[in-house]
C-alpha cells in the first residue's frame, strides 16, 4: 500500500490513510506500506537545498531531502500501533534497498527482504521510507520526484506481493480528465502498456518508471483514492483484461510548440546535426516529422514543451553559425497541443486513426502533426481546439461506455 | 566543533557557522563539525510524535526526532562546500556511532572512526549529524535532549582531537548569571569537576553528561560564542589550570521547595520509608537533612522542585495511611531557593563554608537547609533573598577578579 503526500499531508490523513491499512490486516494480508513525505515538506528542503547550493552536491541533496520521509515513516508506525496494529518503519538503508549511485535520480538494483520478511513473522508490519534508497558506496539515494511509486513498486515485486495498491487524490484512472469533459469514465481495469502510454502521455496519476517496472515484474497495480471508498483501477497485464475497447483512453498535452527548420538538405548525418545540439541543450522533443524532399531540400518538424522553445531556438542558432546544419529559416509555433488515443485494441483493429482523422475533420480542426505508435495515436492541433478535440474523440470511440 | 540549535537556526546562522569552521580548516586542522537540528525543529517532532501517540513506541520517536539533525548535517555540508571547504555529511548509522538499545536516552557503546579518518586522509571535513547513533540491532537511537553536546565530546574523544569546540549563544562559563550582577566574569578556564557542579546546578551551558564523558576521556572544551569573537572558556583537567581561586563560581536553582516530617520515629529504616515512595513517585529529591533526635522523634527535611511538591505530598500521605512512616505532620515551603559555592580549591582550603555563612548571616539571611561536597557548599535560603545572595558571595569570594 502506497500513500502519497496529500494522503499523508497532517496527523488526520495519516489516521485516515491508517484505517485503510488495518482494513487489509484484518482482511489477513501481511501488508508493506510505502509513504511519502507529508504534502509540501520535500519541496520545502529541496528549496533549502538550492538557496544553499544552486550547484548542489547530489549525495548532500539526497541526505537532505529522504528526511521528510523518515518522519512519515515513523509517524505512520505509530499511528498503526495505537490502532492496535503492530508495525515498525523501515529507512531505504534499513531494508537495505541499494541502487545505484545516481545521486537525486537512482535507480534500484537490489531489495533485500529478508529481515523484513521475518519481522512479518514476527506479526509486525512493515511501514517503508518511500523515495529513499542507499548506494553501494553507503551513501543515502533518492529516486527522483514521485519515486515513492517505484519504491512501492520494487517492494512489491521484491516481497511478491499479490497486490500493489496506490492510494492518491482520485479514485482510479479515468478515460480522460474528466475536468474537460463530464462523460470521462473510471476504468475498472486498464493494461500496463496502455497505462505507460497514458502516464508518459501527461495523465499524473502514476511516475512512468513504477509502471514500467510493474510491467517487467507483473506486479498488479490497484490505483484508489485515500479519501473514498469505491474499485478504484487495476492496472494489470492485459491477459487479465478480458475484454477491451479498441480507445481505452485519451490523453492530452496542452503546452507544446512546433517548430520548423525550412529548407534543410535532405542527406545523411542531417538529422544528427540538429537533433544532437537540441539533446545537448536539454530539449525534450516529443514529435519528429520530415517533409518530402523537392529539389534535395525538404523540411523538418519537431515538438516540444513551450517552456523548451527559448533554449531550442538557441541551440539550433548556435549550431548555424558554424555551419553545421544549414537551413533558411526557423519557424517556430507556440500555440499548439497534443492528443492521443490509446487502446491495446488497436493492435487488432484497423482503421482506428482514419476514423480519429475523420472525427477531427469533422470539427474543422486541422492535424498538423501526426505519430503513432503500436497502440496510440497522437496529434498536433491547436491548442485552442484542445478541448473540442478531446470531446469529440471521447465521443467518438464511446468511452462514457464501458466495454 | 559543535553548533547547537540556535546557532544553525536559519541558512546565515548555518553560513556563519561555517566560517567559524573554514577558520579552524584554514588554521590547518581536520575539522569534525557536530550539528543540532535548526532551533524549533526538534520540539515541532517531538510535538507530532507525542499527538499521535501519548505512549509511543521510543523506536519510532528516534526515527522521526533524528530527522532534524540530518537536515542541518546536509545543509552545513553544502554550505562549506560554497565556501571550498571540502566536506561531507555523516548520518549516526553512516559513522556507525554505536550505542545501547535504551531508545530517546541511548548510551554511547563504541565509535568506529576508520571511514571518517580515511575520508579526512583524502582532505574531506567531517559534518556529523548530533544526537543520534545505531543499536546494536539497526534501529536509530538518540541520546536524550542535548545529546548533541554529548556527541561531540564522545567523537572528539574518538577522533582524539587536539579540542573540542562547543559554539552557543553565550560567549564562555560565567562565574554566575550575569543577569544577577554585572560583576559576573567569564572565566579563562574551569576544571571538570566544577564545570560538572555548576552543570548540574543550573548553569545551562552544558550538558551534565558531555561534561562527564570530557572529563573521563579527558577532552579539553572550549566554550565559545558563534555570534562574537573571544576566547571563550575551556573547560580542562585541574592540572591544566596553574592558578585557580578557592571559589570559582556561584550556581543557584531558584524554584525549589523545602518539605519537612516532623515527628517521625528516630529509627533504622524509617529513611528508606519516606524516599522510597517518592523515588518511585519520581519525586527529584535534592538535599536532605535529618534533626538531633528528642525523645527518640526527630523531624526529616528534604529538598526538591517546586513543581514535585504536589506528587511529594501525595506519596507521603498515602504512605501514612498504610501506617508505613508514622508523622506528625507535613510542613511545605515552595518559596525556598538553592545557592551554591564550586571551587576546586575548597579542596585544600579550609574555612570557605564558614565564610559563605558569615556572609549571608551579615546580610540577615536565614540558611534552612545545608550540604557540602568535596567542592562546594549548598544552602537553601528564602527565594526572596536569592540575588542578593548570589551578589553577597561574588563580592565576598572576589569572583570579580581573574586568581
Amino acid at each position: 500500500m502506497k500513500f502519497g503526500g496529500t494522503s499523508v499531508a497532517d496527523l488526520d490523513r495519516i489516521r485516515n490513510a491508517a484505517h485503510h491499512v488495518r482494513r487489509e490486516v484484518e482482511a489477513g494480508y501481511d501488508v508493506a506500506v510505502v509513504v511519502s513525505a507529508m504534502a509540501g515538506r520535500t519541496n520545502e528542503l529541496v528549496e533549502l537545498v538550492e538557496r544553499v547550493s544552486p550547484m548542489y552536491d547530489a549525495r548532500e541533496y539526497d541526505a537532505v531531502v529522504s528526511s521528510g520521509e523518515n518522519v512519515t515513516a515513523g509517524l505512520m508506525a505509530l499511528t498503526l500501533q495505537e490502532m492496535d496494529v503492530p508495525a515498525r518503519s523501515w529507512q531505504g538503508w534499513q531494508v537495505p534497498m541499494v541502487t545505484d549511485s545516481s545521486h537525486g535520480v537512482a535507480r534500484i538494483r537490489s531489495i533485500d527482504t529478508s529481515h523484513m520478511e521475518q519481522k512479518f513473522g514476527e506479526g509486525l508490519h512493515a511501514v517503508i521510507a518511500g523515495f529513499q534508497g542507499i548506494s553501494p558506496e553507503g551513501r543515502i539515494t533518492t529516486l527522483g520526484r514521485g519515486g515513492s511509486d517505484t519504491s512501492a513498486v520494487a517492494f512489491a515485486a521484491a516481497l511478491g506481493a499479490e497486490r500493489c495498491d496506490i492510494y492518491t487524490d482520485v479514485d482510479g484512472v479515468y478515460t480522460t480528465d474528466p475536468r474537460i469533459t463530464g462523460r470521462a469514465r473510471r476504468l475498472d481495469r486498464i493494461a500496463y502498456e496502455e497505462m505507460l502510454e497514458l502516464a508518459s502521455l501527461g495523465a499524473k496519476v502514476l511516475q512512468t518508471r513504477s509502471v514500467e517496472l510493474a510491467m517487467r515484474y507483473k506486479v498488479r497495480l490497484l490505483v484508489r483514492s485515500s479519501f473514498e471508498n469505491g474499485p478504484g483501477t487495476l492496472v494489470c497485464d492485459e491477459e487479465e483484461i478480458v475484454e477491451s475497447k479498441v480507445v481505452n483512453g485519451i490523453a492530452f498535452q496542452r503546452d507544446e510548440a512546433k517548430i520548423t527548420l525550412i529548407g534543410i538538405a535532405d542527406k545523411p548525418g542531417v538529422a544528427a546535426a540538429i537533433f544532437g545540439p537540441l539533446a545537448e541543450a536539454g530539449v525534450v522533443v516529443d514529435m519528429i516529422v520530415q517533409n518530402i524532399s523537392e529539389d534535395g531540400l525538404t523540411d523538418m518538424t519537431f515538438s516540444c514543451p513551450v517552456a523548451d522553445v527559448p533554449r531550442a531556438t538557441r541551440a539550433l542558432e548556435a549550431a548555424e553559425r558554424t555551419h553545421s546544419i544549414g537551413y533558411r529559416d526557423i519557424v517556430t509555433d507556440t500555440e499548439v497541443a497534443k492528443v492521443s488515443i490509446v487502446g491495446i485494441g488497436m493492435r487488432s483493429h484497423s482503421g482506428v486513426a482514419q476514423k480519429m482523422f475523420a472525427t477531427l475533420a469533422a470539427e474543422g480542426i486541422n492535424i498538423k502533426v501526426i505519430t503513432t505508435s503500436e497502440i496510440k495515436v497522437s496529434v498536433l492541433i491547436d491548442r485552442r481546439y484542445l478541448e473540442l478535440a478531446v470531446r469529440a474523440l471521447h465521443d467518438a470511440f464511446d468511452l462514457q461506455d464501458a466495454a
